[in-house]
């Protein structure tokens, strides 16, 4: 989509504020050329502050550009555009980080075996000029996994890393019977609404 | 979802009678070893002597399968498990196949925009002692695209190889604002159902 203002884009100094590799490759399949840039923001918010997932998920990756931004901007380094996300699986109105252990990691994937639940991806996409933010969710729904199957998947260490305990793009997209919604939304970064405001932040550039 | 029947697979000599590089890469990410042998059948089976899609997509895939297999045979390299599958995108009950002009790729773009259509993959698993066949459909919903964008995607060269015009794992991947059903489907190799049988076939062998 983005084709018509890529010439434009190419001379812009991108940051994506994660350090997430499968977010990197996302954009990096699409011709953007960005430079990784992780946000040191502490990730602390409080569930409880907010009235609901869109606007946690949000606020943390306008924290996550914001503190990116600051940072560098002190050190002389600023750049045009900075792009942040954070994702969130929730089922029953609770939410799933990443979890810190085997124990968790098995607790998570039992919950989501056989049922749906939805994704939540926040993202903040700053300009020098203006900053957008919005949320895309996608309902995913994981077939029926007996123990031995969730056991062996955390022994690939694939679940470690990632909100609800799964990485749709490797071994846990072996769970998923379907998705509805913008499946890069569960990847981490859902591309029809970023590439839509970038598209929008740029074509009156020629 | 197959790692308590990895050890067994690792045993098995697997063949994908595919040429695709995005079926192999799907196949890989989830840890599972097989030979790309692309099948010689033409392809050249007629739409109207099938009743509806998914009986074409499951033949089309049944003779690339049937065509490997008696090829390694005929050369004594009879393989364990042979998959095959075949892609289709539907809209309007037409059938798109891969693009043979940009005209043609233009055209089907402009078609595709800014509604949904049916991508269509049957599927083929054949193992010593029997053949599994089925069919998975995933509807894909895309943005509206102008013709500046359709004819910048045009350029970069993705489209032609694909069937609709498409790749939604690369750039094509930001037209889609919604899909429902299998992602994997419209990459072309449904895991979630492909895994379903292969786990079926091997659990009782330990």
């Amino acid at each position: 989509m983005l084709q018509p203002v890529m010439h434009v884009l190419k001379q812009k100094y991108i940051i994506l504020a994660s350090g997430s590799p499968r977010r990197k490759e996302l954009i990096e399949n699409i011709g953007l050329q960005v430079k990784l840039c992780p946000s040191l923001f502490k990730e602390d918010l409080d569930p409880e502050n907010f009235e609901n997932f869109s606007e946690f998920v949000e606020e943390t990756a306008l924290q996550k550009v914001l503190e990116v931004d600051n940072r560098l901007k002190t050190e002389g380094a600023a750049p045009d555009v900075i792009i942040g996300a954070d994702t969130m699986v929730t089922l029953d109105g609770k939410m799933f980080g990443k979890p810190i252990s085997h124990e968790e990691a098995f607790d998570m994937l039992s919950k989501l075996s056989g049922r749906g639940h939805t994704v939540y991806t926040g993202v903040v996409v700053k300009s020098l000029d203006k900053t957008v933010k919005f949320t895309e969710k996608t309902d995913v729904y994981f077939g029926k996994l007996d123990d031995e199957q969730i056991r062996g998947y955390i022994a690939t260490g694939e679940p470690m890393d990632k909100a609800g305990g799964y990485g749709i793009q490797g071994v846990g997209g072996t769970f998923v019977e379907r998705v509805e919604g913008d499946y890069f939304t569960v990847v981490g970064l859902p591309l029809y609404r970023l590439c839509s405001i970038l598209y929008d932040m740029f074509k009156e550039v020629k």
